[in-house]
């Protein structure tokens, strides 16, 4: 231990679900080979949520639980966080490396309705990218650490990437009628 | 041809960048092998934009070109795309695939400044995903075309994903003050 290492297996408390729920659908075929690009880890989220029972399920359950979460950025990308301030708002991109990732139709744990992957945000689905937004608490960009103020995700999830948000295209247009 | 295929190759018309400009810095080191994780692309976005001196640089250019795109998804996946209906807003993820991914400082193509990668919106960055907010004007899920009210990523763009937007978490709480 040099004391840069997670205490334990950031992956080990994880629940993989290797069952489908009644109603599950799978998609055809044999699952493709995931080479189609490459991926490089820029660092982990560590987070007070050890398995999924506990985790909160998005980010408003996470603003309740109130707890913050630190992302922890490798050397290598450190200097491309210059600038980023407390107060900011940011989209976290993880990897949420223990989905399922073949299923068409789906049954969230928190419903119980059946419905297809592309209309919920669960991590199971072909590409298991988690959007996260977050607002920053404190930064120390050489020691690569940004606290942020809700973590609904796992310890040791790995962080894809960062980015600013903005009104101006992260929102839809003042006066449409989603909600 | 079976009709089936784009009338050309997609990627043809991208313009690679890699030249730094004044000021940019890269991360230090050989790349890495972005072997972490891997990616299957669910299909390409359809677009009227085949070079990136006329793309649309965010949603809201794109807007204001008053162009519609495509989302063609692989017949494999159509099953996950029940449900969506015209008027939802997804958020479209996409693989940026031409796109420098080694600059941890860059000098945007529309603004003087140089910046840290994690400040922009940039395609150019270690995991070149972007985020793309999007409006359905047309779904026909058996075919695998979902018809989205403004492109701003070039013809051919590999696709990643689809997730519906939540108001409740894919915007900041209300009274806080980004703007």
């Amino acid at each position: 231990m040099t004391g840069n290492e997670p205490a334990e297996d950031p992956t080990a408390a994880r629940s993989l679900r290797d069952t489908a729920r009644e109603g599950e659908v799978r998609f055809d075929g044999p699952p493709p080979a995931y080479d189609d690009a490459g991926l490089v880890f820029i660092g982990r989220i560590r987070s007070p949520w050890k398995t999924c029972e506990t985790c909160p399920k998005n980010r408003r359950a996470a603003l309740e639980a109130g707890e913050t979460g630190v992302l922890e950025i490798d050397p290598r990308w450190r200097p491309a966080l210059a600038g980023l301030a407390v107060g900011d708002v940011v989209w976290c991109l993880t990897f949420l490396d223990g989905a399922d990732r073949d299923l068409a139709l789906q049954k969230p744990r928190h419903s119980g309705d059946v419905r297809a992957t592309f209309t919920l945000r669960s991590p199971a689905r072909p590409n298991p990218i988690g959007l996260h937004l977050a607002r920053i608490e404190a930064i120390d960009p050489e020691a690569g650490r940004v606290t942020i103020d809700a973590v609904d995700v796992l310890d040791g999830t790995p962080l894809l990437d960062i980015k600013p948000y903005y009104p101006s295209v992260d929102a839809p247009s003042a006066g449409t009628s989603e909600g």
